[in-house]
């Protein structure tokens, strides 16, 4: 089953084409990404394994012919990797924000629509931005099969006393006010996967999947369900990030509006692009440039390096408590894939719970999967690659082959 | 040595008189409260151990005339305590925030209120209220020599890394944002005593104390030292509490502010003042009334419950994971001393950790110092009654021997 993935933003589209045959035996035909929609110049770049990188700079007015721009590359006789148009037999969208309404992916149509469009509110970013690829599939492929895979979705499994804020109760009537989590779909992904790797029974575990990136979050998974994640209401929440704060005292956020004379939009924008490792070293959001800053001897990039460090720990520690016990701890997002001396800064205060951390096997895990501990530990801590694309195609397979076995 | 010790708010005044013979060895002579200072009319209530309860209503202008108020009643010969004034050796002072100067008590003299004037900004509704009732004993009995307890002190030994928030440096610079931390004096005087009780060192363990009251904190001791503590740059931050939120996401703060149109001084109340048990259970922010609301069957009272004990529950496992271990684990403060459900669904999560929870002797343990763990448990757990008043008599009696030494 030939499957396109799109993921939607407000000026950018990604893509990627799989050749689905099973959940674990696939094969990518094609990769892209297409940016600065609806700016006076647009740019494509197009990969195809085994081939030269093409990239084109032209106008995209929209998302309509950004996505009709994928399509003709993909069928072009020397770019494309398909004959027909055709050929593919459905289309996966990330969908952001499910709310309380999705807890897992759904087949695309008019009433889901207007569901995702009811949830907008809680990612008005987001949301319409992922509703302009489904229009544009609809209207360029209106008989291929659409669907959806939410980024909150797997979360929804939370008990009520792990995502209610202690706020008056009438916020969460009144606007939903409550914890949603996000990354799902890596945090699913990594977890399943690193069961199979180690023959771990999912349905009888308890993980703790470390999603660490540009954006960070951490779950606790019982049973292979979602029962707690660091981020919120907003993807704000949690651990320290790139550029955003992580949990901060609510005190500190008034005092500064009151002190700089900001407003909540302002305030907002400095805890979401100004703050984390970007705002404590004063160097840069990328942490390879706080290793080197801190090779160097940087202060304030040691200092947000350890504050990164701790920061996992305390989550790590707070939901071990929260499931009484862990079997396995996962690592994964371009830090947890990459950084194995952040890896090996958080393993190391874990002996209490019987971790026997293989440091030399750490050093060498740099973006391949492994298990980065000695058999005889009582948790395992692994490494696992994600890959939220393959989710969404494997979403997609199952549920378009579920509606041919219906019809 | 005979010892006044005042905790003056800004329309309120605590007074206790101890007559310290070392620091275990003590009577409480009297105790009182003066209240309503300001007001059309002032009230006070004035407790010696064994007599009955004296309570006056008239009005009281300032701190001055509320500390000469309790002078007066001291040394009255019906109601009072002591022959005369002079019989005080020395009077202790609460002070809320020391900020970065102070990380221990202090003989306070002129240089020292100055420091205490700097740090107002940190603590704008506590420290000048706590400075009034030093400026009234200054006037009344000036040769009478004045400690300070610092409600964040003990805090001051955190590492950069667990105090620094992540948002951008120059906060930090500009306004001292950080982690200070409070109820400092509790959290020293229950690891002492907790460490006095079992036979532990205290130089050599880690401690988790939780003060769990109106206000709640949670703090990690190594070593004696407070590595890291739950409330942070303000009291709001951290454990669920009677009418304040506790760690909140900061995107559910903005958001508040822009849909509800609120100033940082109005959220701010919110968080601080209609959130909490009160606000998730509509019912009351005391925990008795919870507990009655819970066993009648009311949801909301059961969920604030439940999220207590789940804000409590991950706060200590994210401090078993900071310090990698933990040997001790108190409960102090109204709700930690006196609600033994809590304190068992906290226990009943800590399996992982090798605690053997004694269910029979915890639903004993109202009000009394015991060990609620059987004698094979790898983790202790303790209930202690914190005496935050002992610890400033104590504080005050070292310093003032010093100081007679010295001379």
């Amino acid at each position: 089953m030939i499957i396109l993935v799109l993921n939607c933003g407000s000026s950018s589209l990604k893509y990627q084409v799989l050749d689905m045959k099973s959940d674990n035996e696939f094969s990518l035909l094609a990769k892209g990404l297409v940016e600065r929609i609806g700016m006076e110049v647009g740019a494509i770049v197009h990969k195809v394994p085994g081939k030269e990188n093409y990239k084109v700079e032209r106008p995209i007015a929209n998302h309509t012919e950004g996505v009709q721009s994928v399509l003709n590359i993909l069928t072009d006789p020397d770019l494309g990797v398909l004959k027909s148009l055709s050929e593919i037999d459905a289309v996966g969208h990330r969908l952001v924000h499910g709310g309380e309404t999705f807890s897992g992916s759904v087949l695309i149509d008019d009433l889901v629509i207007e569901k995702v469009k009811e949830c907008s509110d809680l990612a008005p970013l987001h949301n319409p931005a992922n509703l302009l690829g489904v229009y544009a599939v609809t209207e360029l492929m209106p008989n291929t099969p659409q669907v959806g895979v939410f980024d909150t979705a797997f979360h929804q499994t939370m008990p009520s006393y792990a995502y209610m804020y202690a706020i008056p109760y009438e916020y969460y009537d009144k606007y939903k006010i409550r914890r949603y989590g996000f990354h799902g779909t890596s945090h699913r992904f990594v977890s399943k996967r690193a069961c199979e790797i180690t023959g771990m029974e999912l349905d009888n575990s308890k993980i703790i999947t470390c999603h660490l990136g540009n954006g960070s979050s951490i779950t606790a998974i019982k049973n292979g369900k979602s029962i707690d994640t660091s981020m919120g209401f907003t993807p704000v929440e949690g651990l320290m990030m790139g550029t955003r704060s992580g949990s901060v005292d609510a005190g500190v956020i008034t005092y500064i509006q009151e002190k700089e004379k900001l407003d909540a939009t302002a305030i907002n924008n400095i805890l979401n692009k100004k703050s984390g490792m970007q705002g404590v070293s004063q160097l840069s959001s990328d942490n390879r440039d706080i290793q080197a800053g801190a090779d160097a001897g940087n202060q304030k990039a040691i200092l947000s390096q350890r504050m990164l460090s701790y920061s996992i720990i305390k989550h790590i520690g707070s939901y071990v408590a929260a499931m009484d016990g862990v079997d396995m701890i996962v690592f994964t997002g371009g830090i947890g894939e990459n950084d194995y001396q952040t890896r090996a800064r958080v393993a190391n205060s874990l002996n209490y719970l019987g971790v026997d951390f293989n440091e030399e096997k750490n050093s060498q895990t740099i973006g391949n999967d492994a298990i980065i501990t000695y058999p005889s530990s009582k948790v395992k801590i692994a490494v696992i690659a994600t890959n939220e694309e393959l989710v969404i195609a494997q979403d997609t397979m199952h549920i378009v082959n579920e509606l041919k076995q219906s019809k």
